[in-house]
């Protein structure tokens, strides 16, 4: 392949470059509204699939063929990182994460260790693998620290974070320490992905909207910003994503990134305008999908027409793909953006 | 008794006028949390709670006698309104409110009908007793149309609404419709309120915080407004409250209220640069309350010393007391709040 084939317009709109067209890709564009997917999915389960390179690979891949976007993502679970720290973690259909022992005390916080290069020698092939095939630009990616902790405390998926914040404002000290512990393994585990091959870096802390803007400042923003700025020797774009983030996106401002991601609860137009110097990816409500290609295209329009300048705007969701969505409305979606 | 004994520093805090001291009241105060609530509703189910004056009043009147908050709410279910209108709901334990025959169709939606004041005389005797009782203001209260609307399409509590967005996006003329015949019904309901005494009106819109700003614009913002619009002639202080309000708050200023209620996830001081001449309520969030004491002093003071001038606030919650609160806690938290 000759290097010319590469597409980098996810790259060059990263970096506030001038693109020839509106770049595009889906969070959890891999998943189980594909059936492609489901396919392989009915043989394995999720973390088997993430830890086999060649099947964590082609999942990868198959959203890159069905629906033309313009980047990859590593297909992988937020949870690798807490299981490469030592923790028990079941990942149970229709509920998620799952832990019999939650971490609750000094002790459990203890167990976890930081691991090495060898315990996610799956996850470099399959960067490796990928890099070997795509056209387009590689995102690797990590869970946040609070969106980690979280799953650590509550021990399954929680809509209230009431034991997260109880050991938060109980315990202020261990909850530095699980943050600090956590931090490091997410520097270590997005430098092992730019060292295989990942091109470009996304933190998603997809519950930190539970979150009042004085509890992010003091327990929270402190280690996204430390992740962020010891990425920046990597050389790749680093993406901020968080869900309902409007009452805390101002401190986003002090976070050294080159991408803002953003859930459909915010006017991109208003973003831009805070973050001048960013470039901005979102925002369709994934629960737009699911209602029919008139819908998606009624809304995308919207979202494409507040934008007076779309250099350093990448299109996305406001959140992952939801099972209910059709593929051939994401397919549409993809060419519509591009065309428009 | 005599007149002078009624303390209407709510009320005046409401009018922007001086207090002595910040008024405090909080969502859900009458509740499971309390030990006096649990006994009665060990014999008997919400809705026979709320539907009988003698025990609704008991209801409302127990955290005035064991908090010393500075205003009184209505002990109601917001499900009240659709089951006027001849929805069969059920309030399920640990769930909320459950339908057996959800809104999908313009029949279901011709099947809710206008009511009258014989179907909510209760509540009128029930607002009668409390307002023979009490020497603080009465809070009435309603359910807002796009969270009642989202009950009734999905037929059971939801944290992705997407049936209800679905319903929007899929059949917007039905939308519509369905949120007109919500929008009449609140506003007689609540013009039925202040008729029987409540001195001030409260809209939860729990759920709006689901959409995103242009949805919140089209499906929602016109329905909220006509509903204020219509109680101008109470002459009661009107209070708009939602939850996860941050990226749709500046459209409240469309809004013809005389509060603006805030979750915990936005900063007070900001929200109050951007609406100087309304009263601001707000905006503790529930989970602190959980953490014992301390947490709460030191959140409560950082609220408190974010505004410069009290002058119009309203100390509340960010959402309604959780069943895991202490009562003792609620009670320092009325006090500190006065003494501070």
């Amino acid at each position: 392949m000759a290097v010319s084939e590469f597409n980098d317009t996810f790259l060059r709109a990263c970096r506030l470059e001038p693109t020839d067209y509106t770049p595009v890709w889906f969070m959890r564009q891999a998943g189980r509204y594909m059936p492609e997917y489901r396919a392989l999915r009915d043989k394995y389960d999720v973390l088997t699939l993430t830890r086999t390179p060649e099947l964590a690979a082609e999942i990868s891949l198959q959203p890159v063929r069905a629906l033309g976007v313009d980047a990859a993502i590593l297909f992988a679970d937020i949870m690798l990182v807490p299981i490469a720290m030592g923790v028990d973690v079941k990942i149970v259909d229709s509920v998620g994460p799952v832990l019999d022992e939650p971490v609750d005390s000094r002790a459990t916080i203890e167990r976890l260790h930081q691991f090495a290069r060898t315990d996610i020698e799956y996850l470099r092939r399959t960067i490796q693998i990928l890099r070997g095939e795509l056209k387009i630009p590689l995102i690797g990616f990590s869970g946040a620290p609070f969106t980690l902790a979280s799953y650590l405390i509550e021990g399954a998926p929680s809509r209230t974070w009431l034991k997260t914040k109880r050991f938060m404002y109980e315990q202020p000290k261990l909850w530095h320490e699980l943050m600090d512990k956590l931090t490091g393994a997410i520097i270590f585990y997005l430098h092992e992905q730019v060292d295989a091959g990942a091109q470009a870096l996304q933190l998603f802390d997809s519950w930190v909207g539970a979150l009042s803007p004085a509890d992010f400042r003091e327990f929270v923003l402190p280690y996204n910003r430390r992740i962020f700025t010891a990425l920046e020797d990597t050389g790749v774009p680093r993406i901020a994503f968080g869900t309902d983030t409007a009452g805390i996106l101002a401190d986003f401002a002090d976070i050294d990134c080159e991408v803002i991601g953003l859930d459909w609860r915010q006017d991109l137009a208003q973003v831009r305008r805070l973050f001048p110097d960013k470039a901005i990816q979102g925002n369709l409500d994934p629960a737009v999908l699911a209602s029919g290609w008139k819908a998606t295209e009624h809304q995308t329009a919207q979202i494409l027409k507040s934008l007076r300048n779309r250099r350093g705007f990448i299109f996305n969701l406001g959140h992952g793909v939801w099972k209910d969505a059709d593929p051939e409305t994401l397919r549409r979606l993809v060419d519509y953006v591009h065309a428009h």
